[in-house]
């Protein structure tokens, strides 16, 4: 990503002050998608970084990993597998819980989604503590796929989720780092 | 359309028996997804039926409408603007309830998102009732834009949405029919 790309993404990404409570600065990624070269070189700059990797799948977790994971997946030619919240897929699930700052939240991923002969690549909108990134691998690991790459539009390193992907042997990459968040 | 093309749908679109309740046969999308060439072609016949046309903005409601409006709006090079369940959307926002079997839900739209200069395509995955793609046509209009037409990957015709979407001037278009359902 050259310097001016990068600049081309800032402007696009909007910061709204105070949410979703007072005190955050809260990057809001639908700004990329309301700009269509934004969008699109969003999309060409991680196709960039993962092409001819040998990923045979992407993963998304509801709702925003599904706008920037499945148009990859096509970029990339290979398949979308969705992870979602609990009740929304109708074959047979399996579930993983992860915490929030305050109680849990669950979810899914269908059984036959993914096989041994997966090598999967996790995308998201925004990395930040990196709870639900955990929670999704343990879901590709439990089908037997292989994952050791996470894709975020955003990363907000202050907020430990590389250090927690680490721990999971996930290499994350990330366009835009926000630091002192 | 070829019938070849249409055949391929068919085959990647899983049928779920008895979800979410006993007696309906739940159509799959996931599964169109999952497979990388069914999801191209998916993507290119949407294309191919609203390219050149003079769309400015894809409209995609949460969650599957982001599965397949996020793409179409790369592969028409045009900006893509989520509908959201309340809450979910960070900028100032107008929201819409609509009529569920059982209660109401409500969606939501930046109210920035689209002025009276934009021409709106609405893109989800399935057209059942109609009820979600009505509520969305009403916050687009409120936003002041014009909005037609909506494009879906299947149609329940059945169900009632064609008629419902021709009371609101809206036409819709399905790449695949599943009748008497």
């Amino acid at each position: 990503m050259n310097k001016s790309q990068q600049q081309q993404l800032l402007n696009a990404i909007h910061t709204v002050p105070d949410y979703p409570v007072k005190g955050i600065m809260f990057r809001d990624v639908t700004s990329i998608l309301e700009d269509a070269q934004a969008f699109s070189l969003t999309i060409s700059l991680l196709a960039e970084a993962y092409k001819n990797k040998g990923f045979t799948k992407v993963v998304g977790t509801e709702a925003r990993g599904f706008l920037f994971g499945a148009p990859l997946a096509l970029a990339l030619e290979i398949g979308f597998i969705p992870v979602r919240k609990p009740g929304k897929l109708p074959r047979d699930t399996y579930a993983q819980a992860y915490k929030l700052e305050y109680g849990e939240d669950v979810l899914e991923i269908h059984q036959d989604a993914l096989n041994s002969a997966d090598k999967v690549l996790i995308i998201d909108d925004l990395l930040a503590t990196g709870g639900t990134i955990e929670a999704t691998t343990k879901l590709i690991r439990r089908l037997g796929a292989q994952v050791q790459d996470a894709g975020f539009v955003i990363s907000l390193p202050d907020l430990g989720g590389e250090k927690r992907l680490a721990e999971l042997n996930i290499t994350p990459y990330s366009l835009i780092q926000y630091q002192g968040e």
